[in-house]
């Protein structure tokens, strides 16, 4: 199946508008990615996204003032992507059913903030630090680029297909996070207060809190171990050490699920260059096979 | 096999209690899943569990005090579980058998300390620490999610199919553990001070026990790196890259193991939707197979 | 295939140059490697690449002088590799195919450094510090390995085979990196400001831009962790921490695709060890095979 | 294959001592694990050696004084082991080559450290530090538990396997950390130098030499991150930052590559529980299978 047609599977002939034939050709271009124009239109609006991330990044940077050469980058951007938005309101066939869709919020998000910086005045600080924060919702134009992928699909599909496998590896790391939180707090937190003579003079442990011992566990059971927050007992010690050999034993069972699961999705998926039987048409077969493995016909 | 019918399999009609009507359908409601009440029983414990959780956490938290908000709620979840727990005992076939298992167990001590709090008081800082310790314990209500999981089941044959090989990677890991945390001990405590003129002079080493140093390979082998210890010499900088290559080499190794058991396992697993012979009722067969790989009849 | 096999495919009789029979040889020794002479000077390649990069890296140390035993080594290996550079163009079918080749503008880049230094006055600071940067240039010596190693064709090959993945894999971190980057620079920069009520007065946060935050979320993606980044706020660690496990979650759906995409790869890649059928030469059979799969010969 | 099968096959009866009944017994207790006899004896040294290395690893921390209770059970443990070590020369068929042997090897050097402690005089603090170094030697009995491990042959095999894999996949990483550490030495040390006006102003860079780099860019390639060398510039965060990202796309590859190779070996591996053909001995089959695959028997 090539992209056109995986393409055309999604917008049926019955999602083209009505209409004069500019607003069609429009609609091609603009939803349809399988024709020279559609294609130019695609990586045309690709560059600007990434351009239009490069400057909301670049923007937070300290030196940044209103007025600049980024200040106009900007604007012209944001000029095109209402043109853009404007264009995809006029030929969508339900032009309504696009501004509320998922896509269309983002669309018309990602143009607000930089009309709406118009009518702030920057005089005092906290309007201008929130009008700063609403521009960043702009950084959210890359979700864009989901749409542009097609092996995206495959992705999600995988995703989709191992959610189950996800969903309770979620759960047994929750469950093991709140154990070893909790575990850990009362080890390097209520331990050395109960063994000291004085409980106030116990210098402050980093885990100070449930919550506090709990983002450590997620820290260090997905390997990230930045280091904000060790343990500083020699017991406490003892204990994360075995916490983490035990984490990372249990968190390969998971990956190697997701990867098991992937693997005999993998293997029932057609290889677009293994030989397909001419009389029954099925395919899967290995490429040196000479024979249909479902038939019998010579392939 | 549906979700009721592996359910029904854990707990036969013969476990179901003799007595009036009321207690076997409080028992299904409690024990089973597969009615629209048991269903409701489940989901609503699974909130409260996660409520407590989360109550349990906030009170770790500076600025606690007993009587607020968050004491009332503890009471109120306490109470809930205690309703819970009675009920238990009340429609179980065997109650003590339920009292004396695991879960019961573990019932049992999610509610007691809240009730344990009620003896204390609060006069003195040790009983107030030990008091709040004991509360801890009801974050181990967490683990009865566990019950809840029916894709736990297929995770628990995972890692329980994979045992032997996880036994043998935590080995593989304690003894990479131990000759590198001796080496390691060996470079950056005793070396430096072999060389030193005068040993009293060499600043102290993070590396200043075997213990110390077998905790630093476990962080370092896992790649958590907390970065707490690090190797200060070049010596030790170049042996400790050299161990990290040698135990990242090495660790791959058990991680493909896990999956290549899992892929394995889940070959042979039943697909759902895959075809199933009218004439054997074996399954397992690819979409595409034709004919039965068992009996030969056409599928 | 055996290794000989292999490389003559790469260099056909064809490629071999015109002219005396020193020259043929000589192209025999140097560019092939299935004879004692080739594999004898490709081992002595190797030797001479390895010691160069250590001199390279050991000039970098504090205490190196110009003059002492490494600038002689530096000087006796330039000599080796211009030696090898020579020869290659000599004996080269297409002397300037080959000059303008990659490895040969790598194997010109590896000599040029140590001459330009004589041509350079070490008086002034800045000069200096120009000629040791362009002298590192001989580390990519290394990258002369790659020409060695025949089992890198098979590592090309399956990178090569899971591009698309990977580009996927790279465009998805990269989406999620600048997401959380965005929301964690509003959240640790913003949010704070906003409710202070002195902007002036809130410390400075470590998350200063958004290049900043992607920095971060690309090393917490990728769970590397340094840790000079860390969230300081309690809403900044709760978001961090749910970010660090949706990109676990997420990234071992790439990981495991790779894996996947490996595997079916590796299932019909010939094993050595199986046995060829006698008729017609197909392989690829299990050990335990009777007949062959493809014409029903008896093994 | 049972475990004693497995056992036999390594020491043949032609390995078994001659001379008096007393010798050869004792040979299958030592040597062989099959007997009743032979198990105990695994078990009480598999205790011992772990009770050793607790043993040795507690003599580093602060407070070990020569004579107490640890001093007591290190002569203990000596003295069984010496036991162990002359019961192994007096039954073994070929005494000098079991000494000679790797396993008797690491048994000598296991009881030396302890002996030699008397001929030192603790009076210098010198000779107290190598002693102690000598001493940790013992440490490496943990590799005796190697011998005890059945699944660890499955896991060397693979390892074994897998041995060209992870030979290409340490090449990969050291072209990669080489390549790396030389761009980061040359963007952290050496540009900020050549842009200042007064390169000795420039404050001193982590990065301070090549092999220093090429420490931060393992610990960052293995994801170990331990964040003591980090970057410090702009552009040094984003070199780093790309770097990362294609390590560890890059590593992924070499991963997956050993899972596969896992997966395929374990494919073809034969089940224990797996139905055998009575007529041809061929296994392998599914569990459910019929008829044998390979001759058509009913199994």
């Amino acid at each position: 199946m090539t992209k056109g047609e995986r393409r055309n599977r999604g917008s049926k002939a019955s999602q083209r508008p009505d209409g004069p034939a500019w607003r069609v050709m429009m609609h091609d271009v603009i939803f349809e990615s399988d024709t020279p124009g559609g294609w130019a239109f695609d990586v045309a609006l690709l560059l600007t996204i990434i351009c239009s991330i490069v400057v909301v990044a670049l923007e937070t940077l300290p030196g940044y003032t209103r007025g600049g050469l980024l200040y106009g980058l900007e604007w012209i951007l944001t000029i095109l992507f209402t043109i853009e938005y404007v264009a995809r309101l006029v030929c969508a066939r339900h032009p309504w059913r696009y501004a509320f869709s998922f896509w269309g919020v983002i669309d018309l998000l990602s143009i607000l903030p930089t009309y709406a910086g118009v009518f702030f005045a920057d005089s005092k600080a906290h309007s201008f630090v929130i009008l700063r924060s609403i521009r960043l919702l702009r950084a959210f134009r890359v979700l864009k680029l989901w749409r542009m992928m097609d092996d995206a699909d495959e992705l999600s599909q995988a995703i989709w297909k191992a959610r189950h496998k996800i969903i309770v590896f979620l759960i047994v790391v929750l469950v093991a996070v709140t154990v070893s939180g909790t575990l850990m707090y009362f080890i390097e937190h209520d331990l050395p207060m109960m063994l000291a003579d004085d409980p106030d003079l116990v210098p402050p442990s980093k885990f100070s809190s449930i919550p506090q011992s709990m983002y450590w566990a997620i820290v260090t059971m997905t390997t990230v171990g930045y280091g904000d927050i060790v343990p500083q007992t020699t017991i406490g010690k003892f204990i994360s050490a075995t916490l983490i050999l035990l984490g990372y034993s249990l968190i390969i069972v998971p990956s190697g699920f997701v990867t098991a699961e992937l693997t005999s999705s993998t293997r029932t998926a057609a290889d677009p260059d293994a030989p397909r039987c001419p009389r029954c048409t099925s395919d899967g077969h290995r490429k040196e096979a000479v024979y249909c493995d479902r038939c019998g016909e010579r392939l």
